[in-house]
């Protein structure tokens, strides 16, 4: 049995426990005062080209989400998210639990457009009444998608401008940001990030840490009295220097976005070898989420030898699957899943 | 240089590396549905000889706290917890963030006694204007205090007794465990703490882990829908199994209790030895924190080999400091830190 | 200059003024403790034939919405509501703000439909990720909704059968009950509201006194500590026999029945007057809220004489404007009114 | 039988009543948008002499507080009170329940002092670990005090003065601010409060209105989006218009001071009367509220006739009781309470 359920599977990349074993010896300060994370800091800012920007590490994604959220809405404002976005769906109201609303956009492909915000913001401050209705204070995007779909740079460029006319942030959630930048249809190039978002994060759990998110707030207007939030929230964790060791290692030698190439490729395969043999798919695959539509039945074969995620009823014989490529599955596996699926 | 100032300094007890990397291979379910999780409750529930105990993981004791407490209180309701315990001042109102007041009792060592809490809750149900006040709706104890004291059986078990008797659960954080179990002063076994708690928590992060912390909740009633609360504060980890694997190995020949023995040892011995030089302690020394009074000028001379923490102001030209004494800690730097205090 | 725009521009009616000053030398109890808060407490019970039924006086609608929604909602839990509902569109986040996610239900008419309720429960609790969303706990409707609907009896009869076959309440906001029992569509009795609803509000800032609403719960279950959270949230008033008298004035002699009649009277004339003149509704008129749709020039016109809401945009060159009635209006002013429409 | 036990015992005082009267056919904008409230603060503005302080109006006083200090504060800082503030006691924890900690001070009569405010701020700022404790943000005061005692200009202008420095404003709660201006021992005027705090209110449910407070928010700073938390908290009440009528009421030939010095020349009368008898008082009468100490026998023989409240046990046989004179009590009854007190 081998599971595609998710990308978060398996422990960890090896080289992340080699360099916690070498350090096992040494002494930290608590809270992030070590100079590992120092160091990490330093290496994002380089590789982002920008001075301004601070790391802040996170033990989960739900968790990063509500800080950053948090610390920047006023209590009055709310977050604009397509309603499909992970804190609308998937984090149990986590948002909503901080006092704040959703301003959902309805979307189709997982993203959502600057002339939408737009609107939103545009219509809550042209209502006479506007103080009866939640102002917008921040938008969440993810990147790559809960479907799988990737921004491209001009939209992210539109968005941001929409945004800084509204003084509001931009905050990307980069949960699986290994597999955005490094897809076929990515024309983002890391460094962007200092310039197209306010804050955004870079994901461990989903990419290949024992666990672990690091957010990066590039302006420093953001970054005042955050940590008495995360504190707040218990997010502060003590050994911080476990997380910093991991993150250390994912951006040495480009490891982050090894994984990420190494997981679109397979992807990019299982999807091409698929749609060889008319597989359709749910959403076009620009990442390591693959949603092929299969007949139900089978589905149910595919069950004996394979794990993975039923994601959507297409009709009364056919639903949608969600495979999902990690750090650790290789060709092979790959192989004998492509086999499994075409076998009459 | 080397420092006392905590037991989180370190990485890990290598054992907890070794058996992480054992697992590289394995894919495991995510959000604590995989088998190590099921096998260390089962565990657990052994050693407590509670056949309804469940446990729950953490990436840290904030969270822990803020999770649990939430999950019991109703909306008008409080926590009752000594002024000195870490949820009222080191927790930066992560309980007042969640909508609940703390409900302080004044404490000179760390802990609260069973006609306190009956006290308040009486003094709350026979106000007239009841409902113009919090009402209690939980007791919240640390074992070890926050100044290093720690309970006995038969406080416990008359706290226990007055909870019940208003229909309030009795939480015990157990941040530091392990030297609270192991001390030389202690009366209660593991096993006890399914009758003496609610729900209890077992450090992890201060006791050898890389991170993480293990609550235990004795009772169904308590355990119904927490795992919403924990997805909704950012606390359900998608790779339980980390956590999972850690806390097997502590509990596996009784590692988490040497561990506790290991720094208590120390502890007794650095104590003995300074009390043997007429150095005073501010508190009596039971667990892994020691706090010796010493001159300032003895402070900043110290400082040049040591780290730790100065703990309080005692005089003009004393205060007292902290020492912490950790699971990598040597009986060698012990000695060292000896010497250097009983220097002339 | 005459004013259409809300039914709360005017005071209050004389009868509840004359009440009050008969009043002015007497003593009462605070809180609510006081006699004429109990007779009314037993004049509701007995006009609903439920003595389980238990009422409860809040200065304003949002007030009455946020404390009986927080009343009833485990903090995982969300209430759903149409997408047009009040809470969820003009409280300014106010049910967010208590921690509490609302799940909406896309409404054209305002209303929601007990099959859309039993979709939306089922589809939570049979999702096997269901602690990763947010669980419904209460259904929340406006009747009249804003949109000038009325809920028939059979309708309320299916929702609340769905509530409780998922063991949650249903609420009524009834801000402008008066006007929906007195519609000329109704077939719903004041009486029977206590079988359709787990809890529902009788509006008085909207129908015709100085301010206030009365809660009426009608299960014990719902009542238990709900004077904590009143409390809380600042809606305990100190003075609660002022409301106690405005509320016993209007329930005396059937006053408020009597003002929902009048205006729906007034309503219904205009409506019909408007429509042998050929003027368009933007929704058919029920109650005391009428969407003529008329040019932009003549709502330019209008606006010299009478003030009143612009609705919504319906083409480049007509729009809907709500016109409401209120207890002070006049059949001589409405004349004014339509004569003003229907001039060339 | 008479009760003394409070002071919002009455409906309201009859010039407040007849003005009501005078305007039930006219209309008025919602929510504060009425003419009444804009001559209402203009009046304010000029008795201040500060055009840039603006009113605004609440249904009670808890509701005033809550959001005054909701709209104050970040989600990581606390407001500092006296541990009898009637935030900490008396509200159910609203305060918390918006998510901020109390910082209590511990007071004997009630207030708070400059030194002990700068000493908390100071020891906050000065705390390498800062961000795990809660920032203060704000300083909340009452006067008169919860229990009687009242504040000195030279007080005020020293706390204010330590708020400034820390750049967090000072919130003064005048539920019976009446009775403080009009005290023998005050040397505060009305005007000086647009100098002595950032934001105080005008009393009103305990001054002789129906009901309603009326908040002062001297500078600009904090009024922003003031009104976005006022809807969200369920306080934007819409007949805004018939608050306004009161304190328009109150502050037309200083009717507002006029009750307090009547409230105040009874209480001072009816203490000295007692203290001629030698009755010990448990604090010093400085307003309305008086404490004297009697036996406990006598305090059941008065309970006959008069109805009041026991404050404090002070020895096996005597307690404090409460006597709180209002606006409608008269000299001939407090004549009768003092010859029943002094009855032997």
């Amino acid at each position: 049995m081998y599971s595609f359920t998710n990308d978060y599977s398996e422990m960890c990349h090896p080289l992340i426990l080699e360099n916690i074993s070498k350090c096992l010896n040494n002494q930290y300060g608590g809270y992030s005062s070590d100079s590992i994370f120092k160091a990490l800091n330093q290496k994002i800012i380089k590789l982002l080209d920008n001075p301004e920007s601070q790391i802040y590490l996170f033990s989960g994604g739900t968790q990063t989400n509500l800080v950053t959220i948090k610390s920047v809405l006023q209590p009055y404002q709310g977050v604009i998210s397509a309603d499909t976005g992970h804190i609308s769906t998937h984090e149990t109201g986590a948002i909503e639990a901080c006092g704040h609303k959703i301003l959902t956009i309805p979307s189709s492909d997982g993203k959502i457009y600057a002339q939408e915000v737009a609107k939103l913001c545009q219509s809550h401050f042209e209502d006479p009444n506007f103080e009866h209705t939640v102002q917008p204070g921040m938008v969440y995007i993810s990147n790559p998608t809960e479907v799988g779909t990737i921004y491209k740079k001009s939209e992210l460029e539109a968005l941001i401008k929409v945004c800084h006319q509204y003084h509001i942030p931009l905050f990307l959630d980069g949960a699986r940001l290994a597999t955005a930048l490094t897809s076929k249809e990515n024309d983002i190039d890391f460094k962007d990030l200092a310039k197209l978002t306010d804050m955004f994060y870079i994901g461990g759990t989903k990419c290949g840490a024992l666990f672990g998110e690091c957010l990066v707030i590039n302006s420093p207007k953001y970054q005042k009295n955050f940590r008495y939030i995360m504190k707040q929230k218990g997010a502060l964790m003590a050994k911080g220097f476990v997380m910093a060791t991991q993150f250390d290692t994912l951006f040495t030698d480009g490891l982050y976005f090894k994984i990420g190439q190494h997981e679109n490729d397979l992807a990019n395969y299982f999807s091409a070898q698929l749609q060889s043999h008319a597989v359709k798919m749910f959403q076009p695959q620009a990442t390591n989420q693959i949603f092929p539509i299969l007949t139900n039945s089978k589905i149910n074969d595919l069950k004996t030898n394979f794990d993975f995620q039923i994601w959507e009823k297409i009709s009364a014989d056919t639903s949608a699957i969600r495979i999902c490529i990690s750090f650790m599955t290789t060709k092979s596996v790959v192989d004998q899943l492509i086999a499994a699926i075409i076998k009459e």
